[in-house]
């Protein structure tokens, strides 16, 4: 491993949304010495390659990682836990191994299992579109997010100050976190608003009347509008973190219950004080 | 009544976000012959007179109703109640009465008692912003909006031509409905997303986790964006229109309760199949 990441190789693994933007980020940045891009599909690598976003890109991972300094899984999180079990053995001494999976504890016990040679550390970039793929990437969609990066029990202090360093290349912040943590936080925030914008969806075409369309306005669109999130991404998310996410989805239902009960007996002085301890919370929070 | 709306007076009641951008709408297109504002506050009138929204302002209801060709009120909806209880006598013989209010029934049961030389036309603007009040107003806020009209039985051909005049003249598309059907209709498409923000915002808070709001990204943001939406507005729609969201809400849970299920058991199969029928309906409705 070079003292930094300007020395480095970095491999991205997955050339979609997430991982073509990292990839163009460091390129455009010149964060680092070579971009390397590893899809699976031919198209995506020419692609790649004509937009600028790599420097060199395959289809073969053992060829695209075997030279690696930095090696970013990429892809849909179970196919990280996958790739995590299979890129082991490729990878140079002293590797650092980091992914943007969405979920960090199916991961973090996959790397757990990593050859001594390698340094892991989980990571999950806090942006994102509902647009997949390469033709939505674009190099500024990591700059000013929160980048969580979730040191593993072996991470060392360089391979951590090194991941540090790519998070902080593309533009974002690192927060350091325990994966446990992390996919707490992320099914409140992330899971579980996804799973209600499509109940919510699934509710209003349940009305069979095509004027909802109509009628429906900017809160409606931006209420639902993760329902339109790529679903093999979240059905992977949803699959590797099933006890966080029910549990968010209990307590939500209970929050919801109670809301229905105001509602029903008419107790305006108790809705009105759930509605401004809410309406205050998030003005606090995004003002 | 005149022949148009280029002849008429339109007196606006209530000069915040909605009643201050029709104002301002109305006045910058050259609409009509003469916007008249009222407020419950002085202020307010010399604000609105300072930025051109209207021609003229008072505090006084009977004054600025008593030479209007068109009345629109435009405060939360029980105080359109109120107002359209106490307005009727002041009102000059064929003024259009018309309304602002996000939800209709209570309005239009308002209306019917009318007496009968006023012509009373339903409306709620499918537009808006979460940031109350008149410093929010802006006069390109109903540019193409949707903007449902609810005629009463009693309501004439010309009263709702002049209506449907005032809809276009502020830039939005009028689209007329029943008062029952437009209220089922914004239970689910504005009511509901409404309380699952507030509920969401609750259960994110419920975590007594700072980090949670450092995670906290674009999905968050969106899903939980009309939690900010002013309370007293929203007070009143909730209460104004009970059955119906109560029903929606429990649509609602009834989705949410089959998307847990499916999550418990791990039924992949069936979650993709929810997930990909809410994503399609989702990019088909905002393509």
């Amino acid at each position: 491993m070079p003292s930094g990441l300007h020395a480095a190789q970095v491999t991205v693994v997955g050339l979609g949304l997430m991982g073509g933007s990292l990839a163009a980020a460091l390129t455009a940045r010149r964060a680092c010495r070579r971009v390397v891009g590893v899809a699976r599909r031919e198209e995506t690598v020419r692609q790649a390659l004509a937009i600028g976003a790599i420097h060199a890109g395959t289809c073969d991972l053992a060829a695209g990682v075997g030279e690696a300094d930095v090696v970013v899984l990429a892809t849909p999180v179970r196919t990280i836990v996958e790739l995590v079990g299979a890129v082991g053995p490729l990878l140079p001494h002293g590797c650092l191994l980091t992914d943007l999976g969405s979920t960090k504890q199916a991961v973090a016990q996959a790397m757990q299992a990593l050859p001594p040679h390698v340094r892991p550390v989980g990571g999950h970039p806090m942006c994102g579109k509902e647009t997949a793929g390469l033709a939505a990437a674009e190099p500024s969609l990591y700059e000013g997010a929160t980048y969580v990066l979730t040191p593993l029990a072996r991470t060392d202090g360089e391979a951590l100050a090194l991941a540090q360093e790519l998070v902080r290349a593309v533009g974002a912040r690192p927060l350091l976190l325990d994966a446990s943590r992390h996919d707490a936080l992320a099914a409140a925030i992330s899971h579980l608003p996804y799973l209600l914008a499509i109940s919510l969806v699934a509710t209003a075409e349940g009305l069979s009347d095509e004027a909802a369309w109509d009628v429906a306005a900017g809160g409606f669109r931006d209420t639902s509008r993760l329902a339109a999130s790529e679903e093999r991404m979240m059905l992977d998310i949803l699959l590797t973190n099933r006890a966080a996410v029910q549990g968010m989805l209990s307590r939500f239902q209970k929050q919801l219950a109670r809301l229905a009960h105001l509602l029903e007996t008419g107790d305006e002085v108790g809705l009105q004080a759930v509605m401004t301890a809410a309406a205050q919370r998030r003005r606090r929070c995004y003002q």
